[in-house]
C-alpha cells in the first residue's frame, strides 16, 4: 500500500481537539517534596440521593486514575505537530546527571528506505537527545537505591492513591452509608494502606517496581508498574507491511490512553517505522515500548541469519534517543531451548523468539541478545530505558503451556534480570500466552520465585483456543486471574488477535476488557480503594441515578447507548424502573418499597422487621414451630 | 407498545429455513440399550496437512457437542407453526407411568387479558397434557433411583462423549502428532473417563445430575446438568412491559440454541406470557425454564401482595401442561432474612425475591412458596419438572458479595434440596450474582456442602460492577472460575445487563461469552476430550489451515469476517502469512523454517538440533564457559 494518499494527513488535522468525559473534571493534585509536581486525575460529579423525605444528601465526586494526558484538559491547546510539552525536562536537568549529545542521524534505512522518510518526518522535534554523562547513571532504580525521591516517584505516589482518602473522609462527612471493602487475597504481595513517596522509592529500589521513564521522552506523565500498585494495562499499536498508516497508529495511541493503557507498545514492522514511532513519542502522555529486534530485522531485509550485533546495537540507540521508556528484548531465546520447541503443537509464536531461534539455529551461535546482555544494560542504564524481558518461548496454545521451552526461558529471564540491577537498569518479565486456568498460578510462582520479584507482564494469558474473533474476552478471563495472583502489568489482546491489525475500535475493546480484568484483579487483591468506585456505581443503579450509573462507568458513551436503544427519552433516565422489567415489576423498586414500609412505621428499619419477625417467631413457636401444618 | 403491526409475523414466516455451519455435518450415533435413540452432533470436516515433503497427511473430523437441534439438520423442514418433532413421545408413553388428562383451560388472564390471546395461540399443538398416573411419578430421579436407564440417559451419554474416543483413534491412525491432554484440577469432581448410560443413571440418583424434561415437552434433546458432566449455559430472554414481541422471542430461542445454549429461560414479563411459552416450548430442542412467579404476579395486576398460593399453584399447573422443563422458585427468601438485606449496598436485586420479601413483609407471614414446599414438590413430581431453587437473596453489587442474607439463603436453599428429593424431584440451585474473583470459591464449596451436591447454577458472577454495557465479559471471568471450582450451568449475562433488555445480537454475545467461560472450565477441569477442538484449531493455525480456524471456532462468521477486514482476498486464506507480520516476518513461517533447517539436516528433527547445541556446548565448554569474554 503507498502512502501517497495518507501523507495529506487529514486525521492528524483532526486530531486538534481534547475530549470530555460527561461529568468528569480534570483536577491537579500538588507535590509536598517537589512542589512542581502537578497530578492529573479525572473527578466524576455525582448528583445527591434523593431521600424518602424528599431531602437530598450530596455524593461526593469519585476520583479516578486518569492515563488520558493533556487530551482531556479543556485548558490545553492540541497540538500533534508540536507534541505534548516536556513535563518531566526539568527535573530531569536538575538532577545534572545528563548531557546533550548531538545523536545519532536518522538514516533513510531507519525508515525502510530513503523515499518518505523526510516527509514524514515529526516536525515538532528540535531538541537534542540527552545521553547520561560518562560515569553517570540515571535510571530511576540508581536513584532510587542512592536513597533519592525523585519527583517522578512523588508523582506515582499521589497518582496511585487517587485521593481516596479525601474521597472517604467526604462521605463520611456527607453521611454517605459506607462499609469496610472485601479484605481481599493477595497471595503475599505488600500493598501498604496509603502510598507513600518513600515506598515507591523502596519498591522501585528493590526492583519490584519499575517507572518506564527515558531520559529522552519527557512528555510522559510518571507511573509505576509492581505487584504492589494498582494492576496496569498495555495496548499494543504498529503498523505492518500490509497495512495502516502513521495518523492511523497516532489516532489509536491517542484512544487507548483516553480509555485507559497505561502504556503502549509500537509493534511497527514495514516502512517507516522511524517516523512512525517518533509520532507517537511525541504525543504519547504514557510511557512507549518498542520490540527493536523488529526495525533492525527490517534493516536487514527481514533475513534473521542477516542480523548482527551491531546493528542492533545501532537500533538501540536509535531508540534510545528517541525517547523509548522500555525495550522488549528476547535474550533469553537460548541455543538449547530452541530443540524443547520442536515437538509442540504452535512452535514458536513469539515474532522476536521466532527471529532469534533461527539466528541461533543459522550462526550455531548462543543468541547475541543473550551474550551482549551487559553491553545492552550499558545502553538502558544511559538513558533510563527499562527491561520487559521477552518470553520468546511462550506458549501459543492450550498443548504448549507451561512446558519446559517456557520455564527454562523463564529461568534465563531470572538470571538477566540480576545482571540488569548490576546496572540499576529497571526490569519487567514478559510471561504467557495461552495457558489453561487451572496452570496459571504456576505462572506467577515461578516468576516471583525466579526473578527476583520484578514486576511481570504477562499477554492475557488466553484460557482457550476456540474462540478466534474474541480473544480480547478468551483472555480478559486469564488476565483477571493472573493479575489477582501478582501479575503487574496486563498486556492486552484485541478481538483481531489471529486474525488482523486491531483497528481504532479493536483497540477500545481491547482496552476497556483489560480495564475491566485490571480492575477486577485491584478489587480481588484488596487493594485499599479500589472498592470506592463499584460502591459509587452500585449506589447509583440502586438509586435509579442513571446518569451517575453511566458517568461512573467505563465507557459512558456505550452504556447510555445501550441503555437508549430500549428507553430512549430523557424521562427513561430519571425513571424509577428500566426497560427489563418496565415500570411496575422492578426489584429494585420493591426494595425500597420494602425499606419505605419499615420506614412507615417510623422505627428503623431494621429495628422493625426484626421486631415484626418476633412477632412472627414467637407466634410461630407457639403455635407448635410446625412449618407444614 | 401494540402488537397490531406484529401479529402480521413476518419474522416468523421467514424462520423456515435451515442453517449451516461451514465444513460441518449433522451425524447422528445410535443407541444400543435403546436402539431409537439417536444423538445428533456437529461434525467439521477438516483438510488435510501439507508436509514439507508435499505430502498430505488427513486430519480427522471433530465432534462437537450440538444445542441447536433439527434447525441445522439439511433433511428437516422448519416449521414454526406445527413445531418440533415429539421425539420423546414413544420413551413417555412407554413407560406407562402417565395418563393424558383434558388439561387446565387457558383463560384470559394467562396473557394479561382476553384481547389478543386467541389470535397470538400457537396452531400447532392439538394434543392434550400428560400427567403421572395417581401413585405414580415420572421423573428421571425417581426411574434412575429404580435402576432404571431411560432412553434419556443413554441419549444423554452418547452426547457427552462426543465421540472423543473414535476422533482420538482415529488421529492415531491418521498419524497426527497428538500429546496428551493436560490432567486439570477437578477439585474433588468424579468425572469419568467415558461417560456410560450407568454413570448418568447413577449421577442422577444421587442428584448430583438433572435432565430437566417435562412429560409436556417431548420436542427437547435430553441433557444433563452435573459437575461430572460437560459444563452448561443458559440463555435468557423474554419479554417485558415495555418492549419486545412473541416472534423476536422465538428468534431469541432459536438464536441461542444455534450458538449454543444448554437451556433457555423465558423470563417474559408483561402481556401474552402464556402464548409466548407456548411458541417457545414447541420450537424448542433444548429444556425451557421459566420463574412462574413471574405469570402469577401479571395476575394481580403487579401487586406482589395480592399474591396467594392458590394463584400460584393453578400457574405451576398451567405451565406444567405446557412443558416448562424447570421452576425457578425463591423458596428460600424467608421472613427473617428479609431484614438482613436492609443495610446492603442494592437491597434485594432478585424480581423473584423482591417479590416474595415485599409479600412476607406484608403478611407478616412466612413466605408461601416455603410453607407449600411439599405441594410444590408433589405438582413437580408429576410432570418431571426440575427445581432450579432461585437465590433471591443473590447480591446485586461486589459490595453485598458473600454477605449473611445470600447464605442463610443458600442454607434454606440445602434444606429445599433434601425435601424435594424425598418426592425424586429433580433440583439445582441457584447461585450468584456479584462477587469479586477472590470471594467466587466460597459459595462453590458452601453449596456443595450445604445443597448435598445438587448442580449449582449461577448468573455469572460479575467480577466488578464499574462496567455496565460489558457485563458478558465482567462475568464471564467469573462465570470461567466457578464453572471451573464445579458449577454446573453458567447463565449468561449480556452486555445490556442493567441497561436493557437483549436482543438478538446480545443473546449471541452472550452465549458465545459463555460458551467460552463454559469450555475454559472443562479444560481446567481436565475434562476428558475438552482439549480436542483447542488442539485442532491450534494445528490449524499454525499450519496456515485458515479456513480449517475458522470452521473450528466457536463463531466461524465473526472470525471470517475480522480475517477479511484487513486480507480480503481468497488467497490470503491460503497465504502462510497473516496481516498481522506480513508475509516476511512471520513467527509461525520462522518456526516452520526452523524445522525445516533441521529435516534438510536428514535428521530428527530433535536429533538434530539437540546434536547442533551438543557441538556448540563442547565448543562452549573447551572455550572455557565464560559467557562474557
Amino acid at each position: 500500500m503507498t502512502n501517497d494518499a495518507r501523507n495529506q494527513r487529514p486525521i492528524l488535522d483532526e486530531m486538534n481537539e481534547t475530549v470530555h468525559f460527561p461529568s468528569s473534571n480534570k483536577i491537579h493534585v500538588k507535590g509536598s517534596i517537589h512542589p512542581d509536581v502537578s497530578v492529573p486525575m479525572r473527578q466524576i460529579d455525582l448528583s445527591p440521593t434523593q431521600t424518602a423525605a424528599r431531602t437530598e444528601i450530596p455524593n461526593p465526586p469519585v476520583v479516578v486514575y486518569d492515563t488520558s494526558g493533556p487530551y482531556t484538559d479543556p485548558n490545553y491547546a492540541v497540538n500533534v505537530r508540536e507534541g505534548l510539552p516536556a513535563l518531566r525536562k526539568p527535573w530531569i536537568v536538575a538532577r545534572e546527571d545528563v548531557e546533550t549529545v548531538s545523536g545519532r542521524e536518522v538514516l533513510p534505512e531507519d525508515n525502510g528506505g530513503p523515499d518518505e522518510s523526510e516527509t514524514l518526518r515529526h516536525p515538532g522535534l528540535d531538541r537534542k537527545p540527552l545521553r547520561a554523562k560518562p560515569d553517570c547513571c540515571v535510571t530511576q532504580m540508581h536513584y532510587a537505591r542512592k536513597g533519592i525521591i525523585t519527583p517522578e516517584m512523588e508523582f506515582i505516589a499521589i497518582r496511585e492513591n487517587q485521593k481516596r482518602e479525601e474521597t472517604l473522609e467526604a462521605m463520611a462527612q456527607a453521611d454517605v452509608p459506607m462499609r469496610p471493602q472485601h479484605p481481599g487475597e493477595d497471595w503475599g504481595a505488600a500493598i501498604p494502606p496509603v502510598v507513600t513517596p518513600e515506598f515507591v522509592r523502596d519498591e522501585v529500589a528493590r526492583g519490584r517496581a519499575i517507572i518506564p521513564s527515558n531520559i529522552n521522552h519527557p512528555e510522559l506523565e510518571p507511573m509505576a508498574i509492581g505487584r504492589n500498585f494498582l494492576v496496569k494495562i498495555n495496548s499494543n499499536i504498529g503498523n505492518s507491511a500490509t497495512t495502516s498508516s502513521i495518523e492511523e497508529e497516532v489516532e489509536k495511541m491517542m484512544w487507548s490512553v483516553l480509555w485507559g493503557a497505561d502504556t503502549v507498545m509500537d509493534l511497527s514492522t514495514g516502512k517507516n517505522i522511524h517516523s512512525t514511532r517518533e509520532w507517537i513519542l511525541r504525543n504519547s502522555p504514557v510511557p512507549i515500548g518498542t520490540v527493536p529486534i523488529y526495525q533492525a530485522l527490517e534493516k536487514v531485509d527481514g533475513k534473521p541469519e542477516d542480523l548482527t550485533w551491531e546493528i542492533f546495537r545501532d537500533t538501540l540507540i536509535e531508540q534510545a534517543e528517541q525517547g523509548v521508556d522500555y525495550f522488549t528484548i528476547h535474550a533469553g531465546v537460548l541455543l538449547r531451548y530452541v530443540p524443547m520447541t520442536a515437538n509442540r503443537m504452535t512452535g514458536i509464536v513469539s515474532r522476536g523468539g521466532s527471529i532469534m531461534a533461527k539466528w541461533c539455529l543459522a550462526h550455531h551461535s548462543e543468541n547475541f541478545l543473550y551474550t551482549h546482555w551487559r553491553d545492552i544494560c550499558e545502553i538502558c542504564a544511559a538513558y533510563d530505558i527499562s527491561f520487559s524481558i521477552g518470553d520468546g518461548l511462550r506458549p501459543g496454545s492450550i498443548a504448549d503451556a507451561n512446558d519446559e521451552a517456557q520455564f527454562a526461558e523463564l529461568q534465563t529471564q531470572g538470571e538477566l534480570t540480576q545482571i540488569a540491577w548490576e546496572y540499576d537498569v529497571q526490569v519487567m518479565n514478559e510471561g504467557p500466552g495461552h495457558v489453561p486456568m487451572h496452570m496459571i498460578k504456576e505462572n506467577m510462582e515461578k516468576q516471583l520465585e525466579w526473578c527476583g520479584e520484578a514486576p511481570f507482564y504477562t499477554l492475557g494469558p488466553l484460557t482457550t483456543d476456540i474462540a478466534p474473533g474474541y480473544d480480547h474476552l478468551t483472555s480478559a478471563i486469564g488476565a483477571a486471574m493472573i493479575g489477582w495472583y501478582g501479575t503487574a502489568m496486563l498486556c492486552y489482546v484485541t478481538p483481531k488477535e489471529h486474525l488482523g491489525l486491531p483497528d481504532k475500535e479493536d483497540v477500545k475493546e481491547g482496552v476497556i476488557a483489560y480495564k475491566i480484568a485490571a480492575h477486577a484483579a485491584d478489587l480481588a487483591k484488596g487493594h485499599p480503594g479500589a472498592q470506592i468506585r463499584d460502591d459509587a456505581l452500585s449506589k447509583a443503579r440502586f438509586e435509579f441515578r442513571w446518569q451517575d450509573q453511566f458517568n461512573l462507568s467505563l465507557d459512558p458513551t456505550t452504556a447510555i447507548a445501550y441503555h437508549d436503544e430500549t428507553l430512549p427519552s430523557d424521562a427513561a433516565k430519571v425513571a424509577h424502573f428500566c426497560s427489563m422489567c418496565g415500570p411496575h415489576f422492578c426489584s429494585m423498586k420493591i426494595t425500597q418499597d420494602v425499606r419505605d414500609y419499615a420506614a412507615q412505621l417510623g422505627l428503623q428499619e431494621e429495628e422493625a422487621l426484626t421486631k415484626g419477625m418476633r412477632e412472627m417467631s414467637d407466634r410461630f413457636h407457639e403455635e407448635g414451630g410446625e412449618l407444614y401444618r
